[in-house]
């Protein structure tokens, strides 16, 4: 299996199948396509007909695009790991939070690109504090579910987490503040080792984008 | 099981698990939140911790929102039907545009609102152009694939075709072309009985929106 990603600094939509599956130790390989200095993205993307967005995973022959339907399709490969939370009702919830951060939260999104090398203290539009208002809720929404211990959105870590990692360093990297549920789940996000790789691979790379550094 | 949806008419989002339950037989209840003309959405997702959104299903004591996600929980809780294809690969790539669906094309739906009612002939612009022609190709994609007989995009209908199902109506009541094998699949979709159903329902409705009546 092959992953295909973009920068480690700044790309909020690869890091979700990436830290999944070196949580749940699923062997892969990695192709970081640098979009906005090379052409590479959009000449694979037109190569294998699939829309010119990283990520994009190779497996048994196949190109499957979109982060979520990757994250779908390994919970179904390695049906014996629990990527997705094993009990029914806990994933049905699980799924919705996770489409809603899918499909929502343009505000942080916008205003708040990933950008893990650098920190930034803004003052956040209404929009942002409806959009950091709503990740409370879905936080306390959790706290309050029936589930395994563990400091993460169903106990143990899972698709949603993977899902919302991004909003970690979206949170920390613009002084932001969410929650007392929500700080516990971040430190335990940002413990993680392979946050701290992605994090290391982030320091690494020499590709910088003056439109998210430039951000006051 | 309830579904909570709103207009027929207008309705994007809650088109797509509707006509997923009708076509696979499915039992629910439906109940319908005017939420442009009454706070009861409002007040119905603040009760429940939700977002003020619909879709949103009742089902085993749960609230399940986001279409994404109620389609992939019908999809476990009926597993003996064929909601998704059975093929794996088949899936991993159905999920893939069905995923792109659930956050794109967003020139497509902001532009060329579902107005199951009316017919306006637009002049798209060059972001609906690239958003038609990226739907060609998923077209052709889909046509390329090992699949079942049937006109539908993974052969017979499936989660995938009810994502895309308000497009059908966007491109035919805007005048818009996307392809032959694109008209082929949108003619079969015209003629399920239960997207018959949901016209007929949008025309009962008294309910209008006049920023969406009145694109030009
Ligand atoms: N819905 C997609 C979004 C993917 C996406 O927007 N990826 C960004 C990188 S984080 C990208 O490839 N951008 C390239 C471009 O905009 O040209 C997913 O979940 O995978
Ligand atoms: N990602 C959500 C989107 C749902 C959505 O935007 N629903 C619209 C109706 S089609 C809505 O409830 N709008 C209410 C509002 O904007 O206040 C899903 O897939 O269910």
């Amino acid at each position: 299996m092959n992953l295909n990603i973009t920068y480690k600094n700044y790309s909020s939509w690869s890091l979700r199948p990436w830290l999944l599956m070196k949580e749940f130790d699923i062997p892969f390989t990695e192709t970081l396509l640098p979009f906005a200095h090379s052409s590479a993205l959009s000449e694979f993307s037109a190569d294998k007909a699939v829309p010119a967005l990283v990520p994009i995973l190779e497996s048994e022959g196949m190109v499957i695009w979109d982060s979520l339907a990757i994250m779908e399709y390994l919970a179904e490969s390695y049906a014996d790991k629990p990527l997705w939370p094993r009990e029914s009702k806990l994933r049905a919830v699980a799924r919705s939070a996770a489409a809603e951060m899918h499909s929502g939260f343009s505000a942080l999104r916008s205003e708040c690109p990933m950008n893990c090398r650098s920190i930034k203290i803004i003052e956040p539009s209404d929009e942002v504090m409806r959009d950091l208002s709503r990740l409370a809720s879905i936080w306390a929404f959790f706290a309050a579910q029936d589930k395994s211990e563990g400091d993460f959105l169903c106990g143990e870590f899972s698709i949603l987490d993977a899902m919302y990692a991004p909003v970690m360093w979206r949170v920390a990297g613009y002084g932001l503040f969410v929650s007392t549920e929500f700080s516990r789940w971040s430190d335990a996000m940002r413990a993680l080792p392979s946050m701290e790789e992605w994090y290391q691979g982030s320091l690494k790379e020499e590709w910088s984008i003056p439109k998210v550094d430039n951000i006051v």
